[in-house]
């Protein structure tokens, strides 16, 4: 398979007229191949093409929506190596990650397809007419139907798993919607890649061209572009805070508004419970050193910050981690800007009033991310906002805590986050129910006894939270839930049977349904 | 029961400096007690009572918060004839239709008393770890939780349904969200006998003040304060188009932005099918002109347009429908205000170009609606989007279409809608079919031979759509599924048993819960 360079306009590739060049996340020079940069034309063809598609897509049976996500994942699946050996190059993360990156998309591909096939997410409610009733009361039945057309911004830290074809194109896809994918310009040959396959698959399927695109570029502007089309109904997108802003201005500025999912900052708060810090201090701090700095902390659920109160206990993890952190290896990060972002953010706090180095990891050279941990006074932290500043990358603070009071006011003061969690012994159970609360309103998941970086892909997953840990705190951008962003609801009003989509006929085609009140599974 | 004109700010009166007074719907003349506009400091004393209050009220067992709106709607019934003249003196509304209007806020604090019991809308989800899993899975459990206080905007054309305890507060105090109702002040009395009974209600059920507040006020500025109080987490609103997006931009604009679902402007476009029109000409006139001067007009749902395509059966329908207006008696309108933007909305309707008067109703005095019906060509009405603002009374065009692709075409180009309509026989079916998918992406209830006026309040009712006839067409204000706008989901993962909401534990308490996927009613 070839890498071209150019954008895929609904089947179609496309050369454009300006160029721009992969990296090598590593050396951070330029290589291999020029790329397309999409032009406004390419933006307002794909989106029209998905315009187009839309009703042909989203009215093919379910089964046939489920077979084409499936097709998604094998050609994902076929691409191999190639695709690991190009993401490699492109983002520096190392072959096992990239390896199961692959496993975590096609898998996360096929969950969709069943979810599609399961249809519970349709909502379908039926409630028959009365006629006696005063006044008369109509059918009405109850679907969930697709938005239209969503716009997917790739993911630089997960260049398969949340980038061409990762969550939220299959969500989208899943609930019936085409879908325009701007690619990160991190790793455009291994969009290119992906989108290949999603391109063939979409031919196989028999399905309207219009159903996906790919465009490629490096200015704000293009993202403006897409998220600005008429045609639009919805955006998904993971990356910086500053960029998800600008996203929901232009989607809020528009003619016709439209939601945005933008997953954008979490420091994902862990507190160590007493009891259990005294009983393994030790173990906590190794498990927290591996955690904070796990693929060059290069995670949207990376532990930024730790409460404790202080203490023997805290002072042996904070010696524990201090040791543990002596040997953590430089790793390349994903690119030269967040590699500048992160030293520079790191500098910035170690700078704040009230902020003490406790360790490094190994000198890292080039672009390579240094593991550092911070301590600060509870006190200190709460005097100044600036400490809740993400820091992409592998470097955390430990906030040291008067008493549980001061945890419980620290954590009621944070912005919302994408977890929180808490370590803990049955020891300190009442204390921790105390605390619930507060983490509920805090944050999309809140964790027990292990570290917030494994974002398992399931049902009862939740990957979002409040402001400013994702633009729209009502839902999730992994798991199967994170369908419904892309759902409205339309009601049928006494709709003769021949008029109703299928799932809504007398004849229930197997799903769940709530019948005059009644779910029945 | 004495009306004083003061604010509830959580249980307690309050008085103000500056007052307003009600006026009379009939004469326009102000009469009666003063009523006191709430200062800033009313509004963030509401809003703080509301967040302190937040956690106690939502941690109630659900069956204490059923009770408690069954006791809301139990204390508006006692109000009884109280209630019904002081509504028909502010708001002009006859009667039988103010009796009807507390049936339907009764019931539907009752619906979703029941709905509370349900406990579906917790979409509760459990996925069992599996430790043999590569990496291990963990435990997750899902359940939504409530967003937080919510300010709700009374609507001035439902003076109870849609007002202090309408379908708004009634789907948030279900959610588990307190309470803060802006009231409007075109029915101030009305208002403040269901703050009355609202707060005598949350003092019996032993909840925490805060649940409630009620601010009056006729200033903008009250409503802007509201909306961008940090303790406020969503806001639900009903009324003109202009006052929703002020609000949306409020929203957008805060520190933390926040969900506004507003419920705006809708024309409504009917459609007569060829066979349905020959056939029943004179009938659908009949109930057409009937449908669009109920209440004055002053529906949501009014039928603010009708296509049919030109010919005998158009001409007889046209026929029917100019003799039937006549008839049609001046029914007094909510406001000054309103009748007056009415009669120039009617008239600037009528200088459009294109625009004929087909008909008018009786000679109406003072502030009561003239029934007015135009008619225009598909190609005028097409060529001037002017002709889709909403005039908000009881006017309506008729759009002469040339054939059926016109009339898809029109239906294709048209603003978001509440509702969309189809009169049609077997023999239109076929035609249907083809419009089908325009009309799904065009409102939130489709609806076949009947008019859109009457809105029932159950499961599968949506009374939303796409933007502008909601801020948000992901949801409905009305029915069940209203609930939903109001809550976020919270996923726990690996949580010892007892720190679990009890909904979550493994003895499931009844609710629908979907378990490794599959679903349990």
């Amino acid at each position: 398979m070839t890498i071209t360079g150019e954008n895929f306009i609904a089947g179609e590739r496309r050369k454009g007229t300006s160029t721009f060049q992969a990296r090598d996340a590593q050396s951070g020079e330029a290589f291999g191949e020029s790329f397309a940069a999409a032009s406004a034309q390419d933006v307002s063809d794909a989106c029209a093409a998905a315009a187009d598609a839309q009703n042909d897509f989203s009215s093919r049976p379910l089964a046939e929506r489920a077979a084409f996500l499936r097709l998604v994942a094998d050609k994902i699946d076929a691409l191999g190596d190639t695709l690991t050996q190009r993401a490699m190059k492109e983002s520096g993360l190392p072959e096992a990650r990239l390896n199961g990156e692959r496993g975590r998309t096609v898998g996360q591909l096929r969950l969709f397809a069943a979810e599609v096939e399961n249809g519970g997410w349709q909502q379908l409610r039926i409630d028959h007419a009365d006629a006696d009733r005063t006044p008369p009361k109509p059918d009405l039945r109850l679907r969930m139907i697709p938005l239209g057309p969503v716009a997917v911004f790739g993911a630089s830290n997960f260049p398969l798993a949340f980038s061409v074809a990762g969550g939220d194109t299959a969500s989208a896809f899943a609930a019936g919607c085409c879908v325009v994918v701007k690619g990160h310009p991190a790793h455009p040959g291994t969009s290119e890649l992906v989108a290949q396959a999603i391109t063939e698959a979409v031919a196989e399927a028999g399905l309207p061209a219009g159903t996906f695109s790919l465009l490629n570029g490096t200015e704000n502007s293009l993202g403006e572009a897409l998220v600005t089309d008429p045609r639009i109904a919805a955006v998904g997108f993971t990356g910086s805070r500053g960029g998800g802003l600008a996203l929901m201005q232009h989607a809020a500025a528009r003619d016709v508004p439209i939601p945005v999912y933008a997953e954008m900052s979490s420091i994902n708060p862990v507190t160590l419970m007493p009891a259990r810090l005294a009983d393994a201090a030790e173990d906590l701090a190794k498990a927290y050193v591996g955690s904070l700095s796990l693929g060059a902390g290069q995670f949207c659920t990376n532990p930024g910050i730790v409460l404790a109160v202080k203490g023997d206990a805290l002072d042996r993890f904070l010696a524990a981690a201090k040791e543990e952190l002596k040997s953590v290896g430089g790793q390349t990060m994903l690119t030269t800007g967040i590699h500048k972002a992160y030293t520079e953010g790191a500098s910035r706090l170690a700078q704040r009033t009230g902020a003490e180095l406790l360790g490094m990891g190994e000198e890292a050279p080039g672009t390579c991310g240094q593991a550092q941990v911070f301590t600060v006074s509870a006190d200190a932290f709460l005097a100044d906002k600036g400490f809740e500043e993400e820091v992409f990358g592998p470097s955390s603070i430990v906030i040291q805590c008067e008493d549980l009071a001061q945890v419980k006011q620290v954590l009621s003061g944070l912005e919302g986050q994408l977890t929180t969690t808490l370590h803990m012994n049955e020891a300190d159970h009442e204390d921790a129910a105390m605390l619930m609360p507060v983490l509920e309103q805090l944050a999309g998941r809140i964790i027990a006894n292990s570290w917030p970086t494994g974002v398992d892909v399931t049902h009862a997953m939740v990957h979002g939270g409040p402001f400013p840990a994702t633009s729209d705190g009502r839902s999730t951008s992994v798991g199967t839930l994170a369908i419904e962003r892309f759902l409205r609801p339309v009601s049928y009003q006494d709709m003769p049977e021949s008029l109703l989509p299928s799932a809504l006929r007398s004849e229930n085609p197997g799903y769940l349904v709530r019948v005059d009140g009644d779910y029945r599974a």
